[in-house]
């Protein structure tokens, strides 16, 4: 709440020192101090419904879309027959929301750590929440970590949506939870983690994706267009054990219409993959 | 200057209410009212040298390649010999530079209305100014519409590297100014304008490629990432009244080590034509 000032909500952070987007604020909805972070959703001018946790800035009524829908159809449309996801993180719905529109989808399991986030999703965030209203969907308020460590070679596709590796989150940035993901996968599945930018920290990007690859033998790094995040873009791990599938070629090509998909269709897959020279090289 | 408060340089801008990009300053190096614009040059913490034309941000040290290499590789790549090169505006010298580097370019005739941008550009932003020292470079200070009607048929490229659509570069987004280019083009030319964002102001975008069709057969909007830009990226327009050139795709591969560029190469060319799919449904 100290981050609003005349009217203007700044996310001024750590992570990006020098640096702040700001959003004029209408009306802050609500604000709480739950067991793990600060939660706080506003009514902005141009943004619409913003959830920030922890003064960062989660997803906008704007553009959380291109969010949801690449952090899910990126690792769904990779695998051929993607029938039993789990999720975790993801406390707004928006991703369960998206996961539930697949159609070989048969069962969704959801992990978060917070029920905080996802009781004030359902009273605030009801463009997000909807996604927990699906009758695919298993959802537990309860550790990712422990939660993984008692179920094995259960799930096709595990989409970790995760906030930024401070807080609650940073045990999901870490060599040992991508060793709990591969043991959590059923064979060839396939794993989605937020994983930063290019942009803004190269270094931390490359560090997760040589942690992901010391349990992973095909590891790859996609990204897609968020305005609303720094840089204006968000990057995910993506990975599996099956060295013969290119992950960058989408299995399904879906009518985009049927699906109500505002921002994934296949070229986009293709391209999420394609990265400029600078952080090519840094991947090498 | 009013845009600096408590050490902070915040981007507000009517193009974009309730949203403001903001940048710690540690020194304001340059100031001036010019005859066309105020120009201010600021050392940033996070993002070094940085231009701000009518308290808008134009490029920084940090993440400028990106835009220069998008705005000058996407078109030159597209043509098979692009020998003649005309820049309108670019008075930071980026622009000339990342052209000079095109091994098949014999001449760069540049035109920049504000001569006070490229005096402070020199003194402030050697690292973009280089471009002027180009020998292959002829550079006028004038009006790129007075220059345009005197010349015809005579460039195989022209890039627009303007300003947004308020101060000295209104003209540059208007039906008139697209028939004006291509009167100054050679047979199966190719412009490239700096066209606006499809998560900012789509109908914008989508208003000035209709200007362009009534001028041009090939019309494309192809973008590239720029973090200090709203949204995150930037987009252009590109055009060329030879229908059997797929503009998507890159005439000549280079040795991108040996050209110096951090941002392009040919898939970075292709995938910049991606669109997703509410931006690909507002171009049909």
């Amino acid at each position: 709440m100290d981050q609003i000032e005349n009217g203007w909500f700044s996310e001024r952070s750590q992570l990006w020192p020098g640096q702040a987007m700001s959003l004029q604020v209408q009306k802050v909805l609500y604000h709480e101090k739950s067991e793990y972070q600060d939660i706080l959703i506003l009514n902005t001018k141009s943004h619409g419904r913003t959830l920030v946790l922890d003064g960062i800035i989660q997803c906008t009524e704007y553009d959380e879309f291109s969010y949801q829908e690449a952090i899910t159809f990126f690792p769904l449309c990779a695998h051929s027959c993607p029938m039993d996801v789990l999720i975790v993180g993801g406390g707004d719905g928006g991703v369960a929301r998206e996961v539930a529109k697949h159609p070989l989808v048969k069962h969704i399991t959801q992990v978060e750590i917070d029920g905080s986030v996802i009781e004030a999703s359902k009273k605030y965030l009801p463009f997000m929440a909807v996604g927990f209203d699906s009758p695919k969907l298993d959802l537990h308020v309860c550790d990712g970590f422990e939660f993984m460590q008692n179920h094995t070679n259960s799930y096709d596709v595990i989409i970790t949506d995760s906030s930024d590796p401070i807080g609650p989150a940073v045990n999901l940035f870490t060599e040992s939870y991508f060793a709990l993901l591969k043991r959590a996968l059923k064979p060839n599945g396939i794993i989605c983690s937020q994983a930063g930018t290019i942009w803004n920290n190269l270094r931390h990007v490359r560090s997760t994706t040589l942690s992901c690859r010391k349990h992973f033998a095909n590891v790859r790094y996609a990204y897609a267009s968020v305005p609303t995040y720094p840089t204006g873009q968000i990057g995910f791990i993506i990975a599996t054990d099956n060295v013969s599938n290119d992950l960058q070629d989408p299995k399904q090509l879906f009518d985009v219409e049927s699906l109500d998909l505002k921002y994934y269709n296949a070229d986009v897959h293709k391209s999420a993959f394609v990265l400029p020279t600078f952080a090519k090289r840094a991947f090498i």
